[in-house]
Parts: C-alpha cells; structure tokens; sequence
C-alpha cells in the first residue's frame, strides 16, 4: 500500500466522459489498496472563457481579482471528479487549496508555495477516502485566493507529494513520457524509461512542452520522484529523478527543437566596458526573456567593435528591436538585424559530463548534413546551435540518428 | 452617508454590459458618499448549467460535492463584478461567503446561517473599498464550503444588512416592486410603496414570485427594512418593514393567483379517528408539499363517511396519487379524483383585522362574475379560495376592481 499523488491536466479533465475516465484509474489504483490524492486543473478551455469573460469587463484586470475569478475553474472539476468516484463506488471528497492547507505569498496570479498543512488530506486519507485537490490554486495566511501561475497544477501535485512523503507522483498529460526526440519529426524517437532532473529541466527550458520549469526545479529540490505518462493508456512513462551514475552511460538523453525564438544581431557593437550590461539591462527592463547570447570580435576599420547576437521569444521580437533602436545613439552600433525563421537545436544529456567529442560529433553531423550553424552555446550538460527554421526538422533527424539511432 | 447592502440577482449580472450597469449604479451610491456591499448571484444560467455538468457524472449526485460545484458560480460573478467597479475607478474587492465571515450550519444545499463575522468587510469599508460578497454561501465552522438553498442570495443580502446594521437593504430585481396584482392579467394593478413582513410573508408563499418566504422571514426575525425595486430603472421599488398602524387603513394589499397547485380529492372516506393523520403523515414522508386541506361530511348511505380535498404543489401529483392510491385498502375510501386545471386565488391584507365583510364581499364578486369556489381556506390576514384555472384570470381582475380599484 502507498500513498500516490495523480496530477490529470485540462485535457484529461476535458468533459465528462474524460473526468470518468480519471475517475476509473483512481479506482483500479484505490482497489489495490493504495490511498490516493488526485490534484486536476480546470478543464480544458475553461480558464481562457474566464479570461475572456474578464477582459470584457476590462483590459487589465486587478491580478486580486483574477484570482477570486480562474480559482472557480479547478473548484468545478475537483467537485465532478469527486462525483464520479462516488457514482462508481469509491468515497472521494474534493478540497479547494485553501482547504487543502497550501499556503502561499501574495503575489497574486503568479504565488509561490509557502508551506503546505495537509492536516485535513490526512485525516479524510486516513478515513478512506480519495482526496480531490484543486490544482494551481492556494491561499495566502491572510486567506486571500492566490494562483500559482502557468503550470501550477504540476507544482501542486509535486508540493503535495512532497509534503505528504508520498511513495509515488504521477502526471498524467496527453503524451506518453518524455522522448528522445518529438516523435512527428523524428519517426525513430522512443519514450525515455528515466531522465534526470537536470536533463528534464534543459528539456523544459528548451521547449519540450511537457512540463513547466519550476515544477521539475521544485521536484528536484525537494527530492520528489514523478513519473510524466498518458491518461489515455496504461503504459508506463518516463521516471523523472536524481541524477544516477548509469545514467551517464548515456551519452545524449534527447534532441529538441525549439521553433519559438527569434535571433537579434547588432554589427559594429564598440567595444568597451559596460556596453553589453547597458543593452541587457534595458532589455529586461522592457521584459524581454533573451535566451542565447552570442559576442564575436569584429574586423572594423578604425575603433575596436563587436558583433553582438542574441535571441528572444519570438513574440517579444518587436518589443526587443524597439529596446534597441532606443539605444542606438547612445551605444552608438553600425546596424541591427532581425531573424525571425531560425530554431535552436539542442542535444541534451548527463552523460556529456563524462564523453568527450560530444560538441565535435554535432557539428560535423550538421556539416555533413549541410546545415550552417548561426550560433553555438553550451552549458554542462547541453549543446544549442541556432540554424536555419528551415532545415530544422531535417537537422533534428540527423542529429538523433548520430547519438541515439 | 449610509451603509448600503445591495442584492442583484442572476437576470441582473446575467452578462458583462449588465455587469457594468450594476457596476455604474453602485458607483452613484459611492458618489454620494454611502458606503456599499453588494451581493450578487451566479449569473442566469450558470447554476442550471453546473447542475447539468454534475448530472452528466452522477444523476443524484453528492450535496457536499454540490455545494463545491455551485459556489463557483457565485465567486466568478463577485470577481468580475469588482473588476466592472475598478474599471470605472472605484475601488471594490470581492470576498466569497466563507471570506466575508458566512458561517452556516452543515446541511449541504440547504444550510442556515448560524452567524456572520463581518470583520473583513468592516476593514475594507473602512478602508473606502466597495465590497462584493458571493450570494447564496457560507462556510461551515470547520471549514466546509455550503449552499443556503433557492433565494440563498436574498437570504445573505438580509443576514449582512442585519450584521452590518445597514441603513438600507435594496433587493434589485427585474420588477418594479410588489404589486397589487399581476400587472400582466390586471390593467389597473399598482405598485405598492410599502408592505408589512406578514403581508410580504402570505404573498410569497401564495406564488407572487418577488422573494422567498424564508429571506421575508428571517427579515421579519431581525428587523431588516429592505426594498424590493428594478435593476433596469431607478423607480423607487416597495418597501417591506414591520407592520403599521396606518398600514390597517388599508382592507386588501394585494390579489394573488397561484396557478401551480393540483387539487386531489378522496370521497368517501371513513370519518373516524387518525384516518387524516394516516392520510398527510403518508403524503409527508413521500415529501409530498400539500398546502389547502378542506374536509366535508359526505351524506353517503350506511357508515359514517367525509369527502377530503387537499391541493399539492402540480409537480408532486403524481407522487401524491401514488401515496394515496397505497393507502386505498387500508383507509378504505370510496374513490379518489385530481385536477390540474385549478387557481388558487388570494387576497392579503393585514387590516383584514380590524375590516369585516371581507370574505363576504370577495365571495359575492366571484358570484357575480359567475366564478365558482371549489374550496376556501382563511388565515388571519388572507382569504383563498381554489376555482377552475380558465376563469383564473377573469377573476383575479374581478376581485382586484372589487378591492382595489
């Protein structure tokens, strides 16, 4: 017997049909006599109608507010999910977050987990019952309704699993694990039975939609072991947890493509002490997320200049080319460029840590593939080159062909 | 400068441009320097619709889990409902039943309030805040989220003007106010400026569809002056308080039809002791509401034997017959008859008291107008009789021109 904590996103919470689907696994699961806590998001399309509905009220509503109005979505489906367990026979009761003793700051529409007291999931757990969580939600000591933000039903899930020891963290999404590679670009791509925290979080980071960054950095930090898997089959996915040491057997974990940024070059940069911070500090001034950031000396005539390469979220393009042309006098650059058609390809694995020649085999598989490298930029355990959009899927094939067949 | 409790109910918030239309009445109020909480319900629709959703899971669902369902309703309009008054520039703030101090009893779907601890909404009016309080929920001592049932919302609205000690409670609706008639059957039928609680009370329950017994009566219990007007318009509305003295000067404050009750009829039935208490403890535990009873001695031959009427609500017929068809071997009558085609029609009117002739003048113009009375039954301050539904109509405006005018 052990107790699981079961996250099921929008989707598999889409009707009602789907909330009995979930509502079976829970009791196969409570049939073998496992206790179990269920944390579900609003279901899916329902947070964007309520978003909808507020910005016809008004463009910018209070964050407070948005709250009180996106809490409703996971307090609907908690209360259909605990139905349908009941309608099968297996006592459920549903707990909004406050109920469920998740306690956060005050930064409304984006709160952070301060503690959790599940002092009632406990007491309903202890006396047999299933516990429905309402995900992304909590509230704060003073009991105002907080969100979590965008993936605040997986850190739910993983805060609750921490808090309440639990044996096992599922999350159930509408893929079947994490994959070496996406599975519609790359036909040979397989399901990953492990991955580390680490590399999991340079997939996340890299655009490998699973899940959201803080949840993997929230599991890694408090040692909670998850497994990412389909609620519409009963395979078995990907274990996400520490670091082990046959894990660096494997050289590369997975290859992604993220298709979303866009790439910013500033020729004849001068090149002198503080140059760099003025730009980037402007930029994230504006609230422009720069990725990839690229300095190459240039061969100018008289002063000593730079070319300067980074890339943004492509719909913050516009924002960071404004950014910049505001500081053109003042920085004093020859040009600036924009490209909007690139893609970052990355390979990432622990396994780099101890394999050698891992960098040189990409590039040349690139090479031999005829795809030009724009940008290169590595950290420990990951490999990015931006490249042409165009040759992107082509790009991605070959180089899992290279590391992982 | 006063403090306001204001109630709109599902038709007034029933989308956003309504939304904003409250929003900008309540901001008047501001402007005039009252202080303002307003209670809103789930706009129209929505309960019905997350009834719906539950059903879809589970045909009788759980009340607990009901109660979790439906009080979403009422927290999406308190947040839209704040942000319609910030985008105009006033400051408001929404708290749900269990925020703003609502502690009920444990009955799910039908709770009492028990007591309400406004502190909060005390420190956010003080602070020049207007606030938004979720109509028709509360929460239980230990924290568990409730409904108050049908016209919860006028309910909340009443209990707050009592625990705010409120200069004023306004009931917004889409009528005028209480009339002395129906004024879509009669031509000449009027507004009332003032009705007393009793008045208020037997028009209620005798189907003049304005509020709920229950919120009249919990009125009545703490004293809660509160207005009946239109959300559509700013005529002043009705206003129901204790009675008065000169409110006697006045023999009839309204006619009443009531066309949803069934009549049943049992003839023949033996008259000896506990038969009736067989008959409606029967009906009772089958949950079967019966509202007129009227017995008459039947001049059957051989035993002693009655003929008994009772009107049942028109849903509940069924049922009732059913019960009654049970009971035919044990209480031995010699047969039973219903009618759906039926009206019930009142008048009320607290100085009935001190008028006589009453009965009688209402009596002779149903006579006049050819109108005839299948039962009668009378309290204190109303007169009912059951006649056939075609002639309804005819003769509430009869009554009405005999009465008043």
């Amino acid at each position: 017997m052990a107790l699981i904590v079961q996250k099921y996103g929008g989707t598999s919470v889409g009707n009602s049909d789907r909330i009995k689907n979930v509502a079976a696994r829970v009791a196969r699961y409570r049939a073998a006599g496992d206790q179990v806590v269920v944390v579900v998001s609003a279901m899916s399309g329902v947070t964007d109608g309520l978003i909808k509905m507020a910005r016809e009220i008004m463009p910018l509503p209070s964050e407070r507010e948005m709250d009180m109005l996106l809490a409703t979505g996971e307090q609907t489906t908690i209360a259909l999910t605990a139905m349908a367990l009941q309608s099968i026979g297996v006592r459920a009761v549903s707990l909004t977050g406050a109920q469920a003793g998740i306690v956060t700051d005050g930064v409304h529409t984006k709160a952070k987990i301060q503690n959790i007291t599940p002092r009632k999931i406990h007491e309903y757990l202890d006396a047999g019952q299933v516990v429905i969580v309402a995900g992304f939600q909590g509230q704060t000591s003073e009991g105002q309704i907080t969100t979590l933000g965008r993936g605040g039903s997986d850190l739910t899930a993983i805060a609750l699993a921490a808090a309440l020891k639990a044996g096992l963290c599922q999350i159930y999404t509408d893929v079947d694990g994490v994959y070496t590679a996406d599975p519609r670009v790359v036909a040979t791509a397989r399901k990953l039975e492990e991955i580390s925290y680490d590399e999991m979080l340079e997939l996340a980071s890299l655009g490998a939609k699973v899940m959201q960054s803080r949840s993997v950095e929230f599991a890694k930090k408090f040692g909670v072991v998850f497994e990412v898997r389909s609620s519409l089959n009963d395979n078995p996915g990907t274990i996400v947890k520490e670091e082990t040491k046959n894990m660096e057997d494997v050289v590369i974990r997975g290859v992604t493509l993220d298709k979303n940024q866009a790439k910013v070059t500033m020729v004849g940069v001068p090149d002198r002490p503080g140059v760099a911070s003025r730009i980037f500090n402007a930029l994230a001034g504006a609230a422009v997320n720069v990725d990839m950031i690229v300095q190459n000396v240039s061969h100018g005539a008289g002063v000593q200049a730079t070319d300067l390469s980074f890339t943004v979220d492509k719909p913050d393009l516009l924002k960071a080319q404004k950014v910049i042309e505001s500081l053109r006098a003042e920085v004093g650059y020859t040009m600036v460029s924009a490209d909007e058609k690139i893609g970052k390809l990355s390979i990432v694995g622990v396994g780099m840590r101890s394999h050698s020649g891992v960098a040189a085999k990409m590039f040349e598989t690139l090479a031999r593939e005829g795809v030009n490298i724009d940008m290169i930029s590595t950290s420990e355990i990951k490999i990015s080159v931006v490249i042409s959009l165009a040759r992107g899927d082509a790009a991605t094939k070959a180089v899992h062909a290279a590391f992982l067949g």
